[in-house]
């Protein structure tokens, strides 16, 4: 029987989603759970590799297990063995085809920058919080140079060894409100650090220091020196899973209720 | 030379604001900070006195110290000696006179229910997180009656030993959003728990297990037994301090911007 799980987390405590030895991390805490909850060692899939810090409103897991627990049962039984920062939402039986990561699917990130000064204590656990004050209209434009099928080797982590560097980005919207600027972008997959190396340079972009055109010209060449730092892992979350054979969301959704 | 500061604290991680003996307290924390500043051995007046994982979205705390450093600069030498779940917002200098609780002034405590199923991972150190669904118009009317000055005792921890009961309600207020609502309540005082009694009663109004009219009933009698349950800290935030001799904010100002 194979169980498909949504959940959200707070990174914060974790050293990433992916197992390691030696390190807290969501998969481990998972397995666990499931151990704990007679569902046997099993190992989870997820469908993406948060680092540590990252968050995520909406991640999915699945697994193999041969108990004879109704899938839908699986969210409550586990939210009970699970620490209070990760969470499950809900839960169901799916085909032994389904795989998180390999099975089609676009994944949304949101990143967040909070400009303030009021509640920074709070917010520096879930956004880059920032000195000085942002031009959103700047990065707006920015912003949709990254739409469509580019090669995005110079928005990469050096460290990286992937072979193929092509992903489509379909969505980039930059949404201002109050003292926040919340950065989402929706692609059918990510590169390590991208939207961290994206955020990051918008934020030079936004204060002038790097010029609108900056993300066309690391497109076209390539270079990773052209763009700005990688921005901090806490103001990264993982916010929408969505499968091919899923029940199509409607694309314009107003991209409300993200954070709160 | 007295240093009034206006703060912002994540109360997760603290026993409270006021300094106790082998605990972890945000006054201890502060006063660790100024004396790593120079600013010396001080002891450190809160306006609100708030509990283990109870935050504040403002906080007003002052000192006295001798040390020539200006009031203006404090902010940014004390934010660099205190850990991230504490920020100082600002500091001033102020009249000898100033102490932040006996000079008159309103507080304003927000309380914050979450009803939805996403994001509780996170939300839950916020945000008193239920599973059912409140019905807000009711609550909404049952918060009328608090507003006035009246005798609290109804709305009192039993341990507490103050001799004052009457207290003035200026505010009471409802907002709900999306899958949030939130109790904002300004007072010229509040006694001990008052705030989580009163949230624990509006759930059960709002789920229909108490009357509408709960609130009068217990202000007539006295009786905390009539009240429900006292809601969990975290959903509790310390949320403005305002002294009568400050600049005077607008009263019908919007509520906007308390979390995100």
């Amino acid at each position: 029987m194979r169980i498909k799980l949504r959940l959200d987390y707070d990174g914060t405590a974790y050293h990433g989603f992916q197992i390691q030895e030696n390190a807290n991390t969501i998969q481990a805490e998972l397995e666990k759970a499931i151990w704990k909850a007679g569902g046997g060692n099993v190992r989870i899939d997820g469908a993406g590799r948060t680092d540590a810090g990252v968050h995520a409103w909406e991640q999915v897991a699945a697994f193999t297990s041969d108990t004879r627990i109704p899938g839908e049962r699986w969210a409550q039984i586990l939210n009970y063995y699970l620490p209070q920062d990760i969470h499950i939402q809900e839960s169901s039986e799916i085909p032994e085809t389904f795989h998180p990561r390999f099975s089609p699917h676009t994944k949304t990130y949101l990143y967040q920058i909070y400009q303030g000064n009021k509640g920074k204590s709070i917010y520096q656990r879930y956004a880059c919080c920032i000195k000085f004050q942002l031009d959103e209209t700047v990065m707006q434009r920015a912003c949709k140079d990254l739409v469509g099928e580019h090669d995005f080797r110079a928005f990469c982590a050096t460290r990286s060894s992937v072979k193929q560097y092509v992903r489509k980005v379909i969505q980039c919207e930059l949404v201002k409100e109050d003292d926040w600027i919340r950065l989402f972008i929706q692609a059918n997959g990510f590169l390590y650090n991208m939207v961290r190396i994206i955020a990051g340079t918008l934020i030079d972009v936004g204060r002038g220091r790097l010029p609108e055109d900056v993300f066309q010209k690391m497109l076209q060449t390539g270079k990773r020196s052209l763009g700005g730092k990688t921005a901090p892992p806490q103001g990264l979350a993982l916010y929408r899973i969505q499968y091919e054979d899923e029940e199509k969301i409607v694309d314009n959704e107003p991209m409300k209720n993200y954070t709160n």
